[in-house]
This record gives C-alpha cells, structure tokens and sequence, in this order.
C-alpha cells in the first residue's frame, strides 16, 4: 500500500483561482510583468552548449556558485564557493537538510504559523513537529529556550525574515539570542531565506547564518530573478556537506545545469541589486495599496501584520470567524486569498488568513479588496 | 549529528578522470558532440517567457506530457497525460517511488549488480536491499518466486533493457511471468528505462509497464535529448499518482518550467525518432568498436557482456582480479574505467568492470582499448 500524506490545501486552491476574473491573493507568485524576460532570453541563449546540455557535478556550477557566494558575501554574510550546493529551488534545500539530518522521530521545532510546505518536508520525514511561541517580532528565544530543555529538538526551522505567512521579521537582539542557543545546545538551524532582498522600508537584518555556525541558509533565485528556473542555494557548514552532496546526488543527481548556466550568464552581464530595486518600488506600492485597504475591507476587531518586506499580510479576524467557509464565498465574488489554518502544524487559528500583495498592482488590489469587503464585513 | 551515508565512487572517479589526456570509459554520458544543440537553442528560444519563467503545477507541462504519452503510445505503452508526472530526471522518479511506497525496513529486491544511484536511493531510505539471481538473460522469474515467498519485498526494481552496468535484456518470458509475479503477488515494480530507444540491433521487446498494473516506468529525456536539462517522467497508476505528486511538491515543488516548456516546444518542431536514428547509428558503431577490441584486450578466461543497445559493456575477469586495484593503474596509462564492486548490493564480484562506449570515436574507443589491454593482460 502507499504511505498516505495530505497535499498542499494552497495548490489546491490555487486551481479554482485560475479563472481570469478572479483577483487572486491566494498565491506567493513573483509578478511576472517584472520578469528581466529579455535579459534572461539572452543569457539562455549566451549559455546554451554542449557543456551546459551535459550532466555535470553534483555540487553546481561552478560559476554560479561564485557569483551567488560573492552576492551573499556583499550583503553582510561572508560565504565561498564551497560552502554553497545548488538546488533546485530552495525547497529542495529543505527536503535535503531533511534528510541528511532527521532520523523518523526526531523533533524539529518551528514558528506557528509558517510555511506550510516546509510542514509537509517535516511530516514525510515522520518528524514530530514542535511550536515555538512568538510575537510581531519573531520566535521567542526564551520559549525556545524551554522548547529545546522539554523535547530536545534535532533542527529548528525559521523564516525569518519577512515571513510566510506572517510577514513578521525576527529582531536582531532575537537573533543574537537564538544564534547563542543554537551553539550552546548544538542545535542544527534552518534559515529559510527568499524574500530577504525584498524590503521596501528599514534597515536590513543580519542573516542567522552570520551569527552562527549551526546554522543552515537557504537562498532563491525564485523571488529576485524567475521561479520556473527552480534554482536555490544551500549554505551549509563543511561538517554536513559531504553528506548534503550524496542526499542531492540520490535526489538527482544535480539542478539543470542549463538553468544553472543561464542565472550565472544573467547575473555575470546584467546588475541584479538594480533589478531588484525595481522590484522593490513596484512590491512597495502593492504593499501600500493593501494596507492602506485593510482597515475597510475587514470586520472591527480584526489584526494584521504590516511588513516591512516580503509578499505577505498576515489578518486575524475576530474570534469565531472560520476563514475556511469563507473563502468559497469569496471565490464566488471573484476574490481569492488562503485561509490561515494549514500553516499550523498544531492546532490551527481558523480566524486567519494570508494576502499576497505581489501579483496584482494597486488599482487591481482596490477592486479585490473591495470585494473582499463584502465577503468579511 | 548528521546521518552518514556513502558516496558514488563513480562520480568520485570521475573527477579524477578529468584529465584531458584520459580516454574514459568510465562514465554514463551521452555523446554531446550529437547534441542537438541548435535545435535545442532555438527551443528554448521559442519557449522562453513569462509563462515559462513562473511557478508551474507540480504535475509538470500539460504540453509535454501530451508529447510524452504520445510517444510512448507509439512504442506500445498506451499512455495518456494523467498517467505521467514530469520529474527532474529519472533519478527523482526513483526517490519519489521510494518516498511513496517504502516504509523504514521495507524489502526492495533488485537484480545484481544494478544500477547503484538506485542501490544508493534505498539506502537513504532505510530500505533492505535483496538480490535476485539472473544470467545473460535478466532476472530469473523463478528466484524472484523464491525471494517474494522468503523476503516479501514491498518493491521490485529493474533495468530490464540495456541495464546498467550490465547491458542485458530481459527476455520476453521473463517479463510476461514477472508481470505475473507481481500481479499475483501485489508487488510494485518500477521499471526504470532511460536506454531502451538506444537499440543497435534485433526487435524491440515490450515494457513491463504493458504487461502489468503494478509497474511504475521511468523514463528520461537524458540519453535520447539531453542530461543537462534534467527532465524525465514517471507513468504510474492511478492510485499512486496523488501520492507521488504530493511527494514531488515536498521535493520540489515543480520540474524547471523553462527546461520542460523548451522540451516540449522541442519535441513539436523536430522528430526525435530520426535524432534517436542517428544517435543509434554512431553508437553502434562505438559499441562495435569496443567489442572487436575486447579480444585483445583482456586475459584469458574473461568474459563480457553483448549489449543489443545502451551504453554498457559488462566485463567478468577471471578470479582473483581485483578491478578496485587495477583501476589506478589504468588512469596512470591515461584510460578510466568503473570497477565493479559499487553496483552489488551484497557481496560484490571484485573482478568485475564496466566499460561505457558512447562517449568516444570507434578510432578512440581502439587506443583507448590498447592502453587497457597494458593493464589488464
């Protein structure tokens, strides 16, 4: 018999939100209007040969990367070439880290909500999975501190950095705390990080992976350059790459090493920090647009996050709302958003739900949020 | 603590066999002077765009799957697009069915010696691995009877044309009562094929997929388009699909979407079949060359194998040959080879090789034999 595993309610969705009249802020999709098309036509087409059609190793391109570890260098989070292993998008990072780490059984400890296909990584391992308490300014180290005292996690999984679903932004004394748990206890942590680049207020954070060695980063190119390319990055300590290498090896044996050719052709001959500039300009009026909504699209009483960066606005409705029943009503105005529930591994708060700010400019994000209005109110 | 695990010690090998001046007959590489390189560019050409560029259902390119069970369709595999989910390669497909169907301590009988990145994706999936007894012939039906009543395997695993390392064919029979096998039984079978269309000789023998409703069939686009865009697809049942697909979005979320959009726009401008012709034809003459040089090249008593397609030569020397000895000896005369041990699941036959032919001119193939035979007489 197959093992049995519950998919992802999100995709799921996200195929009834596939008619053209429905305004979707159901999905986590970079705007593809702002696509660098032609740049990337030109690097595929710099990159395409017999090399770049041919198996290659397991690690990555070479070139690529370089290019990724002097970007990662350049923003504060001092990296070599071999400290990075190319995947195929950064969820494969996770299933990786997964993988070469956790035993079935073992306990990784998480935020509540987060990201919710990280949760699937963690249930098909036959990981028990743990939450960690926090706030609007990330996990809390101290209930961390009980957490790993109580039920000694093997991995500590985070996004922190403009988070999905919340948006929320883990503060640097947070860091500077979590960083020292993890080397005190020897705990393994995953920085999950691909929205990071895209902050539209404030002063960048430092990376997890800058204050410790325990901890594992995980970066894309699926936000700042193409998502379809699959390309992700591992930054992982010498001590588990050996072993990250034959898991990548087992799961394919390498990324597209056209795909892989290409991001390096692309960043070699355009500038990136601009083109995410643009995307940022572009995100940041979304972001306003949303927010500026909110306050007559939802109930009184109703909570939400504000980021200062990423894709998401995170809403808390009054007590008793089930968002559930509600976003089949809400298709049916030709409006879309993803209840809050599956990203909780535990029991979830069934008054959330996640807007997606991206994907659609503000004009079109007034018209939503309008209809959205006569769904919630 | 990280789990550990074991390398390849093929793509261990492999680096060292970098050397230009090294005539390797050590890889699995397609030719890629028989790229279809400009075929290709212009594929990617034509399919690159903000569709090709974004996320994609985990299902892979409805395009490309329709082209795909097409032509499987044609080869006698009844196939349509609901049947396949596109993978990133065909080794995914192996991880996927060993993430869906095997539990911690689950049973997978395989022929010996076989395919070790197979050998390898059991391993990491805790699996026991049980060999089944064959001869030039494939796997014998009736030490499979014995080790499905013994060992109750929850999966079988088979290279049954042009296996790798060995290059035999699994009789007719044979598969019409392993089919029987496994319908009787409610054994799963994959049926890994990336080499079956690389036929030099004799007639086409029907997929065990044709034969039974219990068998999984992976397929590549690596050997007959091009590895480096890591593409290939899984026909499974109906009720593993859901399973599989969960699985994959764990994985990776999606196949690169610009490398299957480009397959796929590929497949529709161009005939594969008269491409796969001409692959055909050169390596024929490749295989032809290294089993007219074979004579000369080994001891008395050895024996090898007599591929009918593929990229394999399977070479027995006589006992007491160490071939993990002889393979540094071999790379100091500037000629590579993989020895044998890897691709046993149990006791390895220490005087066992593999010779691939693909990678190099009959004219190559013939100095390259000539500085083998200085090692190996």
């Amino acid at each position: 018999m197959p093992r049995t595993f519950t998919g992802s309610p999100v995709r799921d969705l996200l195929a009834l939100t596939a008619r053209p009249e429905v305004i979707s802020f159901a999905g986590g999709l970079p705007a593809p209007e702002l696509f660098d098309v032609e740049g990337l036509r030109t690097a595929f087409d710099q990159a395409l040969g017999r090399r770049s059609l041919q198996y290659a190793p397991t690690e990555g391109d070479v070139d690529l990367r370089a290019l990724v570890a002097d970007r990662l260098t350049g923003r504060g989070l001092a990296t070599g070439v071999d400290d990075l292993l190319v995947t195929s998008g950064s969820q494969q990072a996770l299933t990786l880290v997964v993988t070469a780490l956790l035993e079935p059984g073992a306990v990784v400890a998480v935020e509540e909500p987060t990201y919710l296909a990280a949760l699937q990584c963690f249930q098909l391992a036959d990981a028990r999975i743990v939450p960690v308490a926090g706030d609007e300014h990330g996990m809390d180290p101290a209930a961390l501190a009980d957490v790993i005292e109580r039920e000694r996690p093997s991995l500590l999984y985070l996004v922190p950095t403009f988070a999905n679903p919340t948006g929320r932004t883990l503060s640097l004394e947070r860091r500077v705390e979590i960083a020292a748990l993890a080397d005190r206890h020897g705990l393994w942590v995953v920085e999950d990080d691909p929205y990071s680049e895209l902050r539209y207020r404030g002063e960048p954070v430092p990376s997890l992976a800058a204050l410790s060695d325990r901890v594992l980063h995980a970066g894309s190119f699926s936000k700042v350059g193409a998502p379809g390319m699959r390309l992700g990055w591992l930054r992982a300590p010498a001590s588990l790459m050996r072993t990250l290498v034959i898991v990548k090896q087992a799961a394919d044996l390498h990324t597209s090493t056209i795909d892989q050719a290409a991001a390096a052709a692309y960043l070699k001959a355009n500038d990136l920090d601009a083109h995410v500039l643009g995307l940022c300009a572009a995100y940041r009026e979304r972001r306003d647009a949303m927010i500026a909504a909110l306050p007559s699209t939802v109930p009184a009483g109703t909570r939400w996050s504000d980021p200062d960066g990423g894709m998401f606005v995170w809403v808390t409705l009054p007590d008793g709302v089930d968002t559930n029943a509600l976003v089949m009503s809400a298709l049916e105005r030709d409006v879309a958003f993803v209840p809050g529930a599956p990203f909780y591994a535990t029991t979830p708060d069934l008054s959330t739900l996640r807007l997606s700010f991206t994907t659609n400019t503000p004009a079109v994000i007034a018209e939503g949020m309008r209809r959205l209005a006569t769904v919630l109110r």
